[in-house]
């Protein structure tokens, strides 16, 4: 019940160490706050350890990847795995440059992660690894449809068996799949592209759900994305003439402050397959 | 006078040098701004010391320290310092890993600080000195109370007394002291601290309100501690139906924005002990 | 055409590489959506020179400047004037230290910018090169006026001769230049100064409309500045008693999105001169 899943969050206030980029680090951290749990920013190698060992749960996102930081991600995601934290992985650009595509593959090959979240292009990236000679654009589209879900279904189910992760691919359809069962999602509204931050948003959510509900990571994933999604939906109904994508970008993050559990469960579409 | 406190700081619009956050840094530029002051934000080392000799104020925050920016810190601090230019420590954080913790005690140590703020647990961590055994959970309990606010006050008196700088610890009740006085607040929203970085813009407030008006630092950071507890209670009774933490941070600093000195006189809550 | 160059902003959504300071840097991705545009940051020396060249544009911005960026500005500067793609410099702070100043002179000697947009202070301080001894403050006056316009107009054309970049400074009156054309531009509000990042925007939209209308960089410069300052006034026109300076920065972001060609053409005030 995604209903409980928002709950346990909002009645354990789960404590999300992110190490993220300086673009959207704000909203993650009122985004965090909104859905009931506390956020800490913490990036420096020399204290990475100790923050996420105080925390229940850790959110990588590359959005801003640097030299400096490489190495207090790795740190902090095998500090956190060592604690059976739940770990998020965003890739954000990975294929845009080999710094990132080569950082998000080495985080996944020493991290266990239980959740990657990132758009098609990014999660094709990860799963063409080395020795597979498949580019980025290769045979699953980049954007889910109604026309290639079922084998878009089947490549997310198989990146999880292979790396035994969670695997969230967010888009006009969203999928959140383990090696054997797939949420199809169909919340959201296309304005939430025009908002920077949306998708950094939505890891920080996962990981916060994961960390609340532990041994339920897929559905609580499912319910995470849910969450975002019903809240773009609700946060363009209350838009006023003369908004646009500033106002969106508030109104979205207020949705997830007044979200109850049986809103969100009402609201949320999705099938299992 | 909390209002000529204001005005002087609308009046002579000091410029602030922010060696801060990348989480809150936004929100810290434009309360400095609502306020009536002006924001500057550097904090590479090869500049500090220029930067902090053109300002009137100096506020340092270790929310996502770094190693690349605590000598910055000491260079800075010890140059405003030398120009006799308040200088504020907002100690994000202490307690919370080895790294804050020594750093903290270690800019307390090397800067003669104006102001520290801070939440309970943070100002404990201070307190507890090298040579001192106690933890950060020691005699004074972490939220003050009105059963342990005899206690608080004596305890936030004797850390000025021993650093020399104005303690102001918020929360619930707020506490702004010297060595012989305290003023205790009791401005502000539970609600705020669902807010990012309210703590971040109080700090820099302080550091605003102190440079304006010279030689009056105590009543000055009360003002400015007023100044967001009241912030906070006239941007709550402007939320909406569907307004949440989002809304909220914007409307506090419209609040200051549009807050004049007899609003803050009026709506103070306040005594002196 | 300034609607022209607007829809050509939309029609072909130009993705913006940013190098750029961690105050402002939300909004600069949101306006850059706002505006049609598309928005990637990136500031690692290792993975600039790629990201630029997947990009149209390129914005760098020494708001924050720090010494691991400097490097990462210069070879994406390179690579992108390689590629012939527009690059545009805002020299945050120029002249409030050596660091800043001389980072700033040096990315005009190495790099051959398309266009330079700062306020009257940081653009007389790049003007005044190594060999002239005037300081920042000589014979041009700060801020542009009636009075002065004649002087300011054949300064910035002045200066644009020298450098072969569309000069821009605004203020109150903004100025925005090649070496024979000048437009005299009378959008904008006061207020805006009081919103932090309105100049970050504003060059990150220079980039896009620059990157939108190749061959036209001078009217889509202009048209940009047009544009931000016709949002600063019609986001004032929504202002609602208790807005502040915080819903005024959301409102110039929203009066972007919803900007249409011939709302920017009606709107703009300007001569050529």
């Amino acid at each position: 019940m995604f209903k409980t899943c928002l709950e346990n969050v909002r009645n354990s206030v789960p404590l999300i160490h992110n190490i993220t980029n300086y673009v959207t680090v704000n909203d993650v951290a009122n985004v965090l706050l909104a859905c009931g749990a506390s956020p800490i920013m913490a990036d420096d190698e020399g204290e990475v350890e100790e923050i996420t060992a105080i925390c229940s749960g850790l959110n990588i996102n590359i959005g801003t990847l640097n030299s400096r930081t490489i190495p207090s991600m790795l740190k902090a995601g095998k500090a956190a795995q060592a604690l059976n934290h739940p770990v998020v992985l965003d890739p954000v650009g990975a294929g845009a440059s080999a710094l990132r595509t080569e950082t998000a593959r080495r985080l996944i090959r020493e991290i266990r992660f239980t959740i990657v979240r990132g758009n098609m292009s990014e999660i094709k990236t990860l799963a063409a690894g080395s020795g597979n000679t498949r580019g980025v654009d290769a045979s699953v589209e980049d954007v889910v449809t109604e026309e290639n879900l079922e084998s878009a279904i089947a490549f997310v189910k198989d990146l999880s068996a292979r790396d035994g992760a969670i695997v969230a691919v967010t888009g006009a359809i969203d999928l959140v799949a383990d090696a054997k069962r797939c949420y199809v999602i169909r919340n959201g509204r296309p304005e939430m592209g025009k908002v920077t931050g949306t998708g950094c948003q939505l890891s920080a959510l996962t990981a916060a759900y994961a960390a609340a509900n532990p041994g339920n990571c897929l559905e609580a994933a499912a319910a995470a994305v849910c969450l975002m999604g019903l809240a773009g939906e609700i946060g363009f109904s209350r838009m006023a003439p003369g908004d646009g994508n500033a106002a969106y970008r508030s109104r979205m993050i207020d949705a997830i402050y007044n979200m109850d559990g049986q809103t969100l469960e009402r609201g949320a579409k999705y099938e299992v397959r």
